[in-house]
């Protein structure tokens, strides 16, 4: 009997940035026990307050994730009797349900254990896309499978201008991408580009993924980390209420109706405006504007500033002086 | 206390193309009053036959629209306690139903006032959308939140080539886009660079924009409006309820999932087929082609002279005196 | 009175990939002659387990499809009154419950008839888009209106670098598009690059259409045949239900929202993993992990073989005999 492998996340806390190294074993495999440890820190992200941002890199020399450990993957499925289309449906249900009922635990043993495992990873994955925390992938090497769909769940990719690829070779073993790839993919560089890349198996060299959208920058392999926590804390002295309203706003509302995506715009805008912060930098705003007679953004230097540092720079307080 | 700026909108009109000059005060800002303004111009283009296009661009020497009058969006927010998420889904609603029931007067001056305004805004621009006429912006200038917001709802976007740029800078005052930035963005340049420029809050310049298909053409300034009112032209010969139909089935259907939005044009295309222009048309089409023995659209120099005019030239009478 | 062109599709079978050619008569039109053979073409791929692809193309010297037979349009319309958008959404709606309870037949000669033709139009392009079967279209010549809906209908399509088009002309009939266009080429060029197209009625030249991926290969026009069949080929060798399934998955999913994308992914995948095929090929892939020490997509030379033959290699014997 193969021994499975033991897989963890080791988390370095680089001042409100948490990097964190996956260790997938000898072949830098995905399994339950990475998905726990990565369920876990999107909690310790979520909900202390200092995290603005999470780095998630390969401890493999060339491997981001080679792929989802497939003993996992096909164990469930040697226990379930084949079930066509429908019956798996009622599994993926099934499991939904599961999960909701926090029922994981108990039924990890079961033929529907599998299924819940996947229900619970899917479930990660949307937490990462609805949380106020940026996620940048640094792909220090290769990301087949659900380690390509695990690089996609991310919000921003790096990627080691190196001998690597990512893709979804999944439909090579008769099966197919089940961690979100035929979606996550198919919104991030469009519905025909996804589909040929799918149906093929084909995965993207560095240049073809950065050409495509893919990935957002490619780097020299010493500079993945580097460049992935630049954008990191770039990105992270954004209010982490408005990155979290932007996130939901774009990947749930933009993949809705146009109407019923301006409803869900207008419910996170609302939330925004009606925030202290919000609040408080608008009246700062207004203030600015009348001390010095001009737009704080059309004033020279401050947008570029603002850029820079997150936000529109305080001058409340120098405003009401000059004011008075 | 400040002055509220008094915007109003400078209407021309230039033989069934209407172009409107946007005066938003010293500021440039879209306010209350280019709202009201905006609304009844949409209802005008709709209800005058004779309308078939509408250009807009800024009166200010350098600003499209600057972006959103902050006091109109802040005011609101002050005079409702903090409500989070749950509450704001709450306001949006009720916004909705006020505005349904044309509540909007009676509840201006209320703390429900701002978000029905919001309202408003929301459905003076789907009605843009839903329009046959042809809706063009001329971005003499720069173009920030409720400004790019205001951009992405026409139709056909020309930018001039200058030191201006386009965009989203929300994020960087703590709040979000409510005018349906992170939605219209999302679906003109895809997904993810929505999602980063709106995280970032990074505008566009003209070459950016023109590159990611943000605008349709940059031209030098003195030509915005000339080359505007040229596309304005170009559209608008086309049939109105024929632009009307594509727009909805586009705009809507096309965000929906594949089998609602196929729904949404067979309804809009039966619509065209049973009206009497399309049904004179389709007869001529065949006469022609009975006359002349070949397909309009494959006779030498008449696909080119459609497109010109706006419709496949007129031979009925000319194929019935041919063929007695 | 004019004759009706009577059209047909001549099949050829080239060891599980069928090459059919269409012939519509003298001016190369869509009518319902074609889409009856073209269903029960469908019907044929679906059922028969040898045939792994379909490339079509057009008999026509320079045409693949001209467009629609126009009086077929017509006729349904001149005979019903005049409706406005609520009765044709009815119409819409009758004609597909019509279909769903074939009764297409009972009702061809009545005004509804034609509705519910465009209705058996529409379901033959939704199970090509649902099939496991890969459609090729080789675009030998023109395709206007239904004749490009046809071939965005197609997984892949290759045309001749010619003096041809490919494109939505309806506008300037007065009408629009009727056979999916609006909707399939939006989620193949994004939103807005369909959009104008759409309005403008302008069709793209070979080199427009490769350029923004409404086509996915321009080649000689001697070769546009031998180019699909060997695209045909290439793909066809993969798993049938691999193929179906992720199809089904980024076609109908990845037009949905996020969330309920993601469930018919999940639902999709449980089918491929559950099934005999997938466990045989997840198990062969362990036992050649456990008897190589690496895994098989990271072997060198073995993901390449796998691109090449639609599997990875089965070295489960093999890896058996050296485990011993």
């Amino acid at each position: 009997m193969r021994e499975r492998a033991s897989g963890t996340l080791e988390v370095e806390d680089r001042g409100g940035i948490l990097v964190a190294r996956v260790h997938g074993g000898p072949h830098q495999l995905f399994g339950k026990d990475i998905a726990d440890r990565l369920d876990a820190l999107v909690d310790r992200a979520d909900r202390d307050p200092a995290v603005r941002a999470v780095v998630i890199t390969g401890a493999h020399p060339d491997r981001f994730v080679s792929h989802a450990e497939v003993r996992w993957l096909q164990e469930g499925g040697a226990a379930v009797p084949s079930v066509g289309r429908r019956g798996a449906s009622a599994i993926a249900r099934a499991a939904r349900a599961a999960d909701r009922a926090h029922l994981g635990g108990a039924l990890s043993r079961t033929p529907l254990g599998p299924a819940v495992d996947l229900e619970r990873v899917h479930q990660t994955f949307l937490r990462m896309n609805s949380s106020g925390v940026v996620y940048v992938a640094a792909l220090n090497g290769s990301a087949l499978g659900l380690g390509a769909e695990f690089a996609w769940a991310h919000d921003l990719r790096v990627m080691a201008d190196d001998d690597i690829v990512i893709g979804q070779p999944e439909v090579l073993l008769g099966i197919m991408p089940g961690g979100g790839g035929t979606q996550r993919l198919t919104r991030l560089v469009g519905t025909h580009r996804s589909l040929v890349a799918i149906l093929e198996g084909k995965p993207f060299t560095p240049a073809e993924a950065l050409a495509n959208g893919a990935v957002d920058d490619v780097v020299p392999s010493e500079q993945v980390v580097a460049r992935a926590v630049e954008l990191a804390e770039h990105f992270g002295t954004r209010s982490k209420e408005s990155l979290a309203a932007i996130k939901r706003a774009v990947y749930f509302g933009g993949s809705m109706s146009l109407t019923d995506g301006l409803r869900v715009e207008r419910a996170e805008f609302l939330t925004t405006v009606l925030s202290a912060d919000g609040q408080e930098q608008m009246l700062d705003y207004m203030d600015a504007t009348d001390a010095t007679g001009e737009l704080p953004l059309y004033t020279p230097g401050v947008y570029a500033e603002a850029l820079a540092s997150g936000r529109v720079p305080h001058v409340r307080s120098t405003a009401e002086a000059v004011a008075r």
